[in-house]
């Protein structure tokens, strides 16, 4: 096939159609495809079941250039993806001996005898490229005609994201005119409403580049979003969004790369003013601590963290004061404040970041209700201190507690 | 219509169709559809686009008996799954007056002027009943005939599920012969592949009950299901299969309830012993503890939790010896079960749990390779320490981390 513009996703398998797992799969492969140029106008979930399958295939081959179907690969009878796709199209399968070679290595490295089920694995149809599975037996299948292009991967995500990234990905992309380019501008410390306010105009106009806002865990990212023939020219066509945004939202905006996360961006600040952090977690019991140390790397400014849930934890590890916590309780800003001293106090930091609050789903009171989050940062002598009241459940609590954190931590130390 | 058979799930937007986000709502309502006894063969995602969605509604109407839709009935112009699921049905859009007056208390309850565009939600089709949106101003759409039932739900899922669960399934429940009941087994401290071993035989001869077997983090979940005509007599049927697997599995069983979770089991038995426990963390930095802090009431058995990061907090707050971790490094059996030891001696708990290990990406030798982890519980002046090698990224040893923790934790505790 010379060009192709559209693209149609088959995700094959039971436990998708019994809501037994969510269908990332498919998410993650329409993200790629858009990236690629691609439009993808269907997505069909189906069974393990070959009268269903190959209708929804027909029909697919129908109305689109690339059908992807993903699953039923595996090594069991149920499994019957490839079988099928080779009846519609047909073809006939052959043993392909470096996906045989492939499997015998696979079980051999791990010291296993090859289960018989498993040969079945390396039959490839005829004039299809099989194509190596770094993280399994079942190969993927990539089978091109003169109005189709028809690609298999196997179902498990970790096996079929490294498949496609590295294979599939620059193939099609070869075969596609033109290009997208994306770009995203993460935004914190103001909420989705307001943000979508300050952009109204933009959406009301926007053609190409498009843009999207996205809300996210206390963050609101934009994503910005030109189509033209080479990529060169979408980043050119997206420049003069991207400049008129950042001037809208100044310094809301913690980062416009795609990969950097709130906690990186609190990181980079750090190093830049060679500053160390240490964390006191009362409700949200040690997430914080967890999130900063996602960034490799951390250890450079973060040496230590404190879950004080007790109150007898806060008067021994932080230093708190017995008669404080009796007097205006453990939510309070007057306890945060005191954990957050407390904190640096006892790492030696020049920055601590505190959080005590009733993330329920009991404990609250009329004048302390669930949801009542206090969080304090110290940093280098000076304490800022605010007040939160989230709504939710007890995870919901925490997890704006911990983004709320963070993007307190950011403010404080710029 | 009499009796309903079988389903199918039709969500339409743009958003999903670009994999801007997951299809969550389909996996959710197909559990619930597969609880209420109706079989699901097919899932589509579409965009706001009249002629495919008009396209794939007829296809599904083919096919199945009930037809739920989600999404697209938005105040904007680009929604248009109403408006087409009419003209397909060849129904006309009548002005719904308490759709219309739900619309007006919304908007006044939030002290808003009412949008323009916001009325043409309280249009419904001809002789279909409006379902009222406890959280938005869409209503849903039931719609019945003689060989269909087609239902409309808003997308976003804070306004989706609540209106199946309270209306719709009951609706549904009667209208299926049957009914579905579930019951699931967790397992940890076995692997999947040996799970899957011994319930081999069960695993080839099942039909009703059905087993099936889910790998989450550390731990397997058999999830057994019966069809009958009552729930009491589904709950019946499901008795024998899972006494068998209560006797396969033994100990590793930590609960036969859904709503449980690893760490809600650790907790139960620390509060039957009336110990309480604490936490010491390396590269797994707080996530333990922010996976115990997760049950609700935890405060009576969880006092305190320690991230120490650097080789000085170790020191520092655990009391590990400079010189142990000199001689056998941070990542080590001697240096886990010191920091377990410190850690109980410091909080003064009965029970301690220490993680240590080599996260990655960077920090990875030869001899201590990335995913290297130890884990050390201290229960009653005994130490247990176990070595682990994880695979996969940061996040992925971090997790397994967390969970290998957890179970031993509950060994040790048992």
């Amino acid at each position: 096939m010379e060009q192709v513009k559209t693209v149609e996703l088959i995700s094959v398998g039971t436990e998708l159609l019994l809501g037994n797992i969510v269908n990332t799969n498919a998410a993650w492969l329409a993200e790629q495809c858009a990236a690629l140029g691609l439009s993808c106008f269907y997505q069909t979930v189906v069974g393990d079941n070959e009268e269903r399958l190959s209708a929804v295939l027909k029909t697919a081959l129908e109305r689109s250039d690339v059908v992807i179907l993903s699953g039923g690969l595996g090594p069991t009878a149920d499994d019957l993806t490839k079988e099928t796709t080779a009846k519609v199209m047909g073809r006939r399968l052959l043993m392909d001996e470096p996906s045989r070679r492939h499997i015998q290595e696979y079980f051999q490295k791990k010291s296993m005898e090859i289960p018989e089920n498993n040969w079945k694995q390396a039959l490839i149809p005829e004039n299809a490229l099989a194509i190596e599975n770094e993280n399994g037996t079942a190969p993927g299948i990539l089978l091109e005609e003169e109005k189709h292009i028809v690609i298999l991967l196997p179902g498990p995500p970790n096996e079929l994201l490294p498949m496609f990234t590295q294979r599939i990905a620059p193939y099609l992309a070869s075969k596609t005119g033109g290009t997208i380019c994306s770009r995203t501008i993460k935004i914190c410390g103001i909420g989705e409403s307001r943000v979508e306010t300050i952009i109204k105009d933009i959406m009301q106009t926007q053609t190409n580049p498009t843009i999207a806002p996205y809300a996210k865990n206390g963050e609101v990212h934009l994503r910005l979003t030109a189509q033209a023939e080479s990529k060169e020219q979408a980043e050119v066509m997206i420049q003069p969004m991207l400049e008129e945004l950042q001037q809208r939202f100044g310094e809301n905006i913690y980062t416009v790369q795609e990969e950097i996360t709130l906690e990186q961006a609190v990181y980079h600040l750090l190093l830049e003013k060679e500053w160390s952090v240490c964390t006191a977690e009362s409700c949200t019991g040690g997430m914080l601590a967890g999130r900063l140390i996602n960034v490799p790397g951390v250890s450079q400014v973060f040496k230590s963290g404190y879950v004080t849930y007790s109150n007898q934890a806060k008067e021994e590890i932080l230093g708190v004061e017995k008669e404080l916590l009796e007097t205006y309780g453990a939510v309070s800003s007057q306890t945060a404040e005191a954990m957050a001293r407390g904190a640096a106090k006892t790492a030696g930091t020049q920055v601590a970041v505190a959080v005590t609050g009733i993330a329920g789903p009991d404990g609250g009171t009329e004048e302390k209700p669930v949801g009542l989050v206090y969080i304090s940062c110290y940093c280098q002598g000076k304490v800022r201190t605010e007040k939160f009241q989230f709504k939710g459940s007890r995870a919901k609590v925490r997890e704006a507690s911990v983004a709320s954190a963070l993007i307190l931590l950011r403010q404080c130390i710029r």
